[in-house]
């Protein structure tokens, strides 16, 4: 399950400062094509009515807060991007529930459950040419945050990290069909959606206007945390923490076949008997319960989650290491790893 | 049919380097993610090997060359401009295709129908990223092309554009489930998806930095004639040109129950017969061949076909007034109209 807190570094009212920026951005527009996004990011039901808000996953925009404090800048210079980051990811998430066909996320139907693939499309569309407005309005603002050339980073920034999300979905839809996928075309698409968590951090930064080898090392942290995340969100969904069910968002990736660090680590590893049995299972075009529980039997036989596990404690050592080197004192950095972990999961 | 020729104001030398760029653009990128686009963009075959290059309407970068070299610009600092925009425009046609089930553009098989939609979606997300990219290397060109300030005025104009066409999409994707759709309500639509020729004009101007006034007249030059554009698609769909048929593209639009200004005229204008027609087909789920020469019968009958055709004309008419306040000289607007009304087919 996705980290639905506030961070560490972060008080409660960071987090609902936050949560009112990013409210006031998408209410700011009056058609009703903002009411789907409102009901996407939890604020609204289906008919644009409000009610009690839906806990979701903050914590890209979360991230940008509490890097910009520790660096010594402050949420109104940093508001704009976390906004920024926030609306990426959840453009991202909309597009992907029409791309798994998923029907309910937070334990609610999906955009395009409700009103079909082509809003779904179009709405997620909408919050990614959204992404960047709220950057712009910097401009206006006083201090290195309005600065022209940190803009232009950002902007920059956020479009790079986006086309190399989208290089890893490719990779990672292009894998969905085939049986023979290495650990290290796993970690290559991990790291490619770790870009999303490499540019909050760095977003973090440029609202405190810090050196580039600073900006490059909390990249760097982000994208390391991004990766282990990325790599922990199927190891969980093929062994769900105990007392926890599969959710129609895990269920869709393995039915999928979208391949994992364990899976690839079996196909890898196994014996000749064990790499069959896992391709007679991918040959299928969609997997049922019954397949789910072969797979993650046979991983079992592989030790391909103990495998999954220690390289996922690889990347979080290496968010530790590259932290160390972006000249923040050590409290501030037990508040980062600490806020890595929690996102991690 | 969209126009796929060199506007008036153009060279064939310019036509060539504004494609050589787009395919460099595009091509300096590794992945086989950017084969798929390049597929789109017609550069090469499904499995990514050259095959003559299929001819398709690059009129939106063409416009900012022409509106470039008009005002006073050359093709390497309206370049990157045009490049971008023709690159949201291809982004929002590979949607399209998967929004409408097309299966069918240019003759040749659409992205969704070779790679499946999940490959599609993420592919249009991919060229929307990209789309930008091409402006941050502005920043490292010389004269007003690199003034941050025009980079970053360009920026927002391409995202406010996008977010336009967005709210557009939402509405016309909506309108295919009602009957009564008014005129006033189709205009608005296309209006908003006018927005992409607003930019193009716009962006020519910026190139050559021109002051706000003229900025703001070319604007409307280019939001009138994409206005007129996008209501000619739905007029040539109902009723093609003599001696061609129907294309995929044009019969998805219709079959889909997307609503234009004829059929709002003759909803609006029509006797309650007409009407109860009219909304006796609207009510099935897909439209099939005899529904549409039903359409396009009672259309007929309410000569609502003369009606659209006028109020486009109204549009180009619009489209000459606003260019008149643009500075250019009278031979700089012939050239514009001529393309104008090539652009508007």
């Amino acid at each position: 399950m996705p980290f639905t807190g506030t961070l560490p570094g972060l008080s409660s009212d960071d987090s609902n400062q936050f949560e009112s920026a990013l409210k006031k951005f998408v209410d700011a527009r009056e058609l009703p094509l903002y009411k789907i996004m409102a009901y996407h990011l939890g604020w609204v039901d289906q008919n644009g009515e409000p009610e009690p808000a839906v806990v979701q996953d903050r914590s890209h925009g979360h991230l940008v807060l509490s890097v910009a404090k520790s660096t010594g800048s402050d949420n109104i210079s940093a508001m704009p991007y976390a906004v920024a980051v926030e609306m990426l990811y959840n453009f991202l998430l909309v597009h992907e529930d029409v791309q798994n066909a998923n029907t309910e996320r937070n334990n609610r139907p999906t955009i395009w459950w409700s009103w079909g693939p082509a809003q779904a499309i179009n709405a997620g569309d909408g919050i990614h040419a959204m992404a960047r407005m709220s950057i712009f309005e910097q401009r206006n603002a006083s201090g290195p945050a309005a600065d022209p050339r940190n803009i232009s980073m950002a902007l920059e920034a956020l479009d790079n990290a986006t086309l190399e999300v989208c290089e890893g979905e490719y990779l990672d839809i292009s894998y969905q069909e085939r049986a023979a996928v290495s650990v290290d075309e796993i970690v290559t698409v991990a790291r490619k959606h770790g870009a999303l968590y490499g540019i909050s951090a760095k977003l973090g930064g440029i609202a405190s206007a810090v050196d580039d080898e600073v900006l490059d090392a909390l990249y760097r942290f982000g994208n390391a945390l991004g990766t282990a995340q990325n790599l922990n969100i199927d190891l969980k969904a093929l062994w769900p923490d105990s007392g926890t069910e599969r959710t129609e968002v895990q269920r869709g990736r393995l039915q999928s076949k979208k391949k994992s660090l364990a899976t690839a680590h079996a196909i890898e590893n196994g014996t000749p008997t064990t790499r069959r049995r896992l391709g007679e299972i991918f040959m299928k075009r969609v997997l049922d319960p019954a397949d789910l529980d072969e797979v993650t039997s046979i991983l079992a036989e592989t030790e391909s989650k103990v495998f999954a596990e220690s390289r996922i404690q690889t990347l979080v050592d290496e968010a530790i290491e590259t932290l160390s080197s972006a000249g923040l004192s050590a409290d501030q950095q037990k508040t980062l790893i600490d806020s890595a972990k929690l996102i991690i999961g």
